[in-house]
């Protein structure tokens, strides 16, 4: 048997245990798979006191992490210490400079500094690789890279905070509204410390530029995702919508459009009959648009220990067999710098706004979408009971730039009660 | 830019006429993604005079397959023949003799000789890829071998015959019996020369015995699949399963139980809220359960010219970069001959059958079970107009053997109209 791949385990939070009681429990199983044994030679941590539940007696400890780069008994960094800059940075850094490939779980980092850091790693002929940062246990960064090599991709769509798609099918299946089941999410954990990267479609859009990259051959350009949040999806957008046949997802979409590229994390109709619309509760899904192989759906969880544990041992593994391949699936140097689109490709969309109760209101409200060269598949106001009418409005196709144009001058009319709420409705096949 | 590496494709249906387009139209994309260019040195058919609508003048012309083998200017075989022995074997042994790397989408060949071939071209140190050979264009044998490494697999399954799945989802969409639908997907030219392969579950049992194969770390043992076609599956049978909440699919399940490897191709009853019980048409699904990761879903085209060609391509990019794998992930000489499982592990059954419509016939029916030891969940008799009652059982959890024995006894009761159908309830989550 040849030398073993020796790991220092920056992190020991979850994942790193994750990892490490794989690493203990399935030894045997990963030698045979990876063609040598894969050991751990030191861990590092903030805390080294803390009980984690997992015997670290056989490894070395390093108070800093950057420190584990530096071991010579140390082959492979596994990064999982998360944050953009701090200690992850360093370690990563640290890592390259001396030589040790790295696996990292850290979307953060690498949606921001991706394009740098593959750059130094490529440039030092370094494994950098980050599956676990995308979709969890999902070996989606794999299937596009790798897999799909040669397909052209169309488009990159993805549930992809469990968080958030357990917050949407919740409020749906318990009838409870956004605020209560925020709630609930937070007392059970499931919500980061800044909930805005969850609700916010923050942690979802880091994925997204991470697989928009790896997908149309571009450099990871964070900045250029439209972001919109889950807090303005109400129970009455559930239902309606549900009456229309779609659900709504947070969803990120990434496609290469005529006038560059579109990226977008935000709240969306997708068909209640696809794959999109069936998914519940915190699982993930990732969706791959080749022009050779049609659509790919992939799904399973997106966190915990063992799913986003598998996902590092998948990389991990891979570099034990001595898999080399860019970061991004392309050689760092050349990936486009793609411009971003200033709008998304025309799509329906789903308006619900409230508006005063008067003559004429209505009316006004559609006017304003015809002079903006809208046009309206359904329109619907409900029953009410105080003075403002809630309307619901399904426009057929249209550019985003022209519907913000229409909702400006809805608002000048003087009958809105509400701002407008606008979701995109993606257009899907089943 | 290094070498190129350079393709022989042994056969020109389809897929192979799919895999020149896409080197053809996608050449500078293939270079840069595998880091060396992609090219096409000699092709090879039964029939050189026969319009392809491909251009083909670039490339040499070898009458005999294996042919392709012996010249100096091909790296890579891929072998796009078919059938489990003469040219396709002939090539495959061929081009590992003569130390070439091969890609193959022939599920046959490796079900039947795949232990075979995969020791000789590992001994000669060759990669022998198949990932066509399995769900068409979904990159699964690559995420159960690569990105799901660590994991201990628990359960694989699959909707791997597109053309059942069609046939299934087609009678119960129109209502149609199986005959008429089976007619239709015959004049739509969607079944084998030999439709046993399709409908008799065949084709699907190859692929699940690969799938297993690398699931499992088992050398590949088609003949321990046990294969039960779709021919007696009835529009009652489906719409019976649709009351009770399932769906009926021709699914593959290969797991290790306490007394062995159990592997069946059969029509089963799925939920018609999970993954598979959503599968309608022509697309394949296939199903990973893993200790660390849970479950895995993949979803995709399983057939036709582009998404087999992507699955090719995919094979052939790694090969480019470099990657060197296991055939069946781990090394063949340390794959297990595991022995087979007598019986699966217990599951509900669903049981259809007609009696004689006279007294104590069903008391006789339900008699045999309870003998047997296997208790009833549920038992339905309909509304009939002739001699014969339809009637339809669901046992809580049961052995096969015990089933088997209980319908033997029933047998000898002399109130059994016609032969009984038992569908197996495979238990899956949501």
């Amino acid at each position: 048997m040849t030398q073993p791949l020796r790991l220092g385990i920056a992190g020991l939070g979850t994942v790193g245990v994750g990892v490490i009681r794989m690493v203990q429990r399935h030894g045997e199983m990963l030698a045979t798979r990876a063609g040598r044994p894969i050991s751990i030679s030191a861990v590092s941590a903030r805390n080294r006191d803390k009980d984690r539940g997992v015997d670290l007696s056989g490894y070395a400890w390093e108070d800093n992490a950057a420190d584990l780069a530096a071991r010579d008994d140390v082959d492979l960094v596994v990064e999982l210490i998360g944050g953009i800059e701090g200690s992850a940075r360093e370690t990563v850094e640290a890592a390259i400079a001396h030589g040790k490939d790295v696996v990292t779980a850290n979307k953060a980092l690498l949606a921001i500094h991706g394009h740098d850091l593959a750059t130094k790693a490529e440039a030092a002929g370094l494994a950098l690789r980050f599956e676990a940062a995308v979709a969890g246990g999902i070996p989606c960064v794999k299937a596009l890279t790798e897999g799909l090599a040669g397909n052209k991709i169309e488009r990159v769509m993805g549930v992809m905070n469990g968080t958030c798609n357990y917050i949407l099918t919740r409020m749906e299946s318990a009838g409870l509204p956004y605020e209560t089941v925020f709630a609930e999410a937070n007392d059970l954990g499931y919500l980061e410390a800044d909930p805005t990267l969850d609700v916010g479609g923050i942690d979802a859009g880091h994925k997204l530029a991470l697989l928009a990259a790896a997908a149309f051959g571009i450099r990871v350009d964070f900045d250029a995702v439209r972001l919109e949040g889950i807090e303005r999806v109400t129970i009455d957008d559930i239902t309606h919508a549900a009456d229309m046949g779609f659900a709504i997802k947070l969803l990120g979409v990434a496609q290469l459009t005529g006038r560059g590229l579109d990226m977008r994390m935000s709240p969306c109709l997708v068909p209640l009959a696809s794959p999109l619309g069936q998914l519940h509760g915190a699982t993930n899904m990732v969706v791959f648009e080749g022009d050779a192989v049609g659509q790919i759906v992939l799904r399973g969880a997106g966190a915990g220990e063992g799913p986003t544990a598998s996902a590092v041992m998948g990389d991990i593994v891979d570099i034990a067999r001595g898999l080399r391949l860019p970061v991004f699936g392309v050689p760092a140097d050349q990936l486009r710098a793609e411009t971003r689109a200033n709008t998304g490709a025309p799509s329906p969309y789903y308006l619900r706004m409230d508006i005063l109760d008067k003559p004429g209101a209505l009316a006004k409200i559609a006017a304003c979408l015809g002079e903006a060269g809208i046009s309206i598949d359904r329109m619907r106001q409900y029953d009410h009971a105080d003075t403002n009418a809630p309307v619901l409005i399904v426009t057929h196709k249209a550019g985003r730039t022209e519907l913000d144009a229409a909702i400006e001058a809805m608002a000048r009319t003087g009958v809105l009660a509400s701002e407008p709420v606008a979701f995109r409705i993606e257009q899907i096949g089943e």
